[in-house]
């Protein structure tokens, strides 16, 4: 079983461990713990680009509805939180000349050992941030959680 | 040896992994490949203990020198790159009423593969944010990253 | 009936009337409609003092659950989010040197014509910003709006 | 008589009341007081477009003179407060995916007792932000205030 | 003459220039061509010390009326803009664990050429940001610039 | 020789001076005491275009590196954090409807009495930002200071 409350370190250990074994594993576990998961990936220095790629992830997975605006507006919150962490303190990239390649998760569950709170998200990004120049970036992440 | 250019997955993976046998085994591999590292928890509503709580660490391990403003400043812009992910946008938390629980790291070393690129300081913190009640909170992460 | 989709107007109308006929009239409405309402009042240079004093209100009057994490949660960012707009992108104010006077309110209910999506809360604040020096103040206000 | 020192309020309640009675007559007291008012309405994901239209109404019903920069200036900070009460900490919308739509009203006049404390302008926004989905929306406002 | 325009460049000219020759001249020349000046200097970790420091050596000499509200707002929101540029981005210094040491200049006049333009104010400062340890600090600056 | 710790002012001055024989007297005095220096103007609504013409004006003029990313890290921040002072608080204009028209300079060196201090690096901004209407503006200023 995946421990309580650490669907954030779940959502990020997703997002650094890359594709393979290590990846596969945290998703079975997550699977067996009731937790659905998508995962993608985006490069843009359009930071609208991001929070479409997120979205549009989150629905083909059934992660959220695309009948219900509340679902949706629990992800949107969670995803600009997690943005925060990326651009410490901006959600824009663009403005800022900087371009960045992200990998991303969401993770939808019920962290808690209370069954009256409910179902939670965890948006997570890991990748990097920089110039507009190969290799001329830094490592950026951030997490956003919120209650669906 | 460790990945080049993933300093900031290193520093990350230090604060999830908790104590253990995990983190030992990182821990080992970073000093093989000529990383130092320092890692300390801090709980509080005050920001500044928080920033005071990762200097004091750093300086005590040797990872910056106590002689030099230049390695307090690049530690210093560090962590608080790192503490606008945690607190998404903002770098104080009493003033939101809002308590922190913090296990942090701070890495020093080489992530480039070119010498000229020199050395690099990541930051990160993981821990819990939220209401002054036990229990009542959800996880926040952060990390920051600057050249030396 | 209250309109639909109008819980911040509700929220904010409310503050704006202050005590008398047309707050009771606009209450009644609201209660007929199904939406729970708190009000309150709080003066100080603090802005955890104002997150204390809303919250207190919401526990008391029922609005929210004392027990359950999440419902804080939905709360607490509904009064972030209505603070940024009375601090006009800050949510502190005494190291500003300004000190606040504000009438609020919660709403909590179904504000979207489909049933599937839920209960919402929406906090208000109206009042007066200003210097420690009577009279020396203008208007702020600002509304927060969160799924429950 | 409009009360004292509720400029805001006023602003406000022109922009919570639409087109209809309860606008008129209030625009009326609004008159008979001696203030002069604009009205408009504008939907858009660039928040420059916002501005744009607040200013182009103010001019159009000289609220402001176009021949002198010292009354765009305290329109324009005006906006701009306003605006963080919208956006709730951030001035920019479609670099989130945000689309708003606002109806903004524009006031200005005496609201202080002592004839010293001069002319004054409120800018007050009431509408929606949401996903460039129809009706996937909840309610945002804001209001600024300035000294002409 | 001073040059038009430029009630910005004498507030920053005057603390960056220091007690001495120079401050003296250019404070003869603003004085010859209407400008009020007010000088002075502020160490703390506590903003609104700063905020308090500014507004006094206003009033006391004569810069702005301690009867007019009006001119304590113009006056508020010129130093707020300043110490954004002081703290780039941020208004507190103490939760972010620095210190300042700042002095300030305030100037007060008509810098445009057109008289109905009438009079701006200009806070400027200049000093250092750092660590609570002596001679660990850079520089910061920053100005504010408002109508009255 | 130029006075110790001083870097930032330096830099102000030679924007505050603009062309002409105190800038020369400016720039020889540091070129004596080991500074490097280059100089630019830009004028936009669009901040990468800012961000651009400092960075292309460093390598062209030799200030850092065309080779080394941590030159270039180091560079951006401190553009970052003069664009804050200039953006009091916000690093972006065009989506503010704001043209900003700036003078630039970059100064490099050895600011500290201490050698262990190392190289630093200055950029400073000073021009007028405002309405896209000539004239309907007022001046805007800020520097940003890192270690190299
Ligand atoms: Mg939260
Ligand atoms: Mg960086
Ligand atoms: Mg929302
Ligand atoms: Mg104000
Ligand atoms: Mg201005
Ligand atoms: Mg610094």
């Amino acid at each position: 079983m995946f421990p309580k409350n650490q669907i954030g370190k779940a959502a990020m250990l997703l997002v650094l461990s890359g594709e393979g074994e290590e990846q596969d594993r945290l998703l079975k576990v997550l699977d067996e713990s009731g937790f659905t998961v998508a995962l993608g990936r985006v490069g843009t220095m359009d930071s609208q680009k991001i929070v479409a790629a997120v979205e549009t992830a989150a629905k083909k997975n059934g992660i959220i509805s695309s009948e219900r605006y509340r679902e949706e507006h629990a992800l949107y919150h969670a995803i600009m939180e997690a943005l925060l962490g990326v651009g410490r303190g901006v959600v824009s990239f663009g403005a800022q000349l900087r371009t960045v390649g992200l990998r991303f998760s969401i993770v939808r569950g019920r962290p808690y050992a209370s069954p009256d709170e409910g179902e939670w998200i965890a948006v997570a990004f890991y990748g990097t941030i920089g110039a507009p120049v190969k290799g001329w970036e830094h490592e950026a992440l951030g997490i956003g959680i919120n209650h669906m």
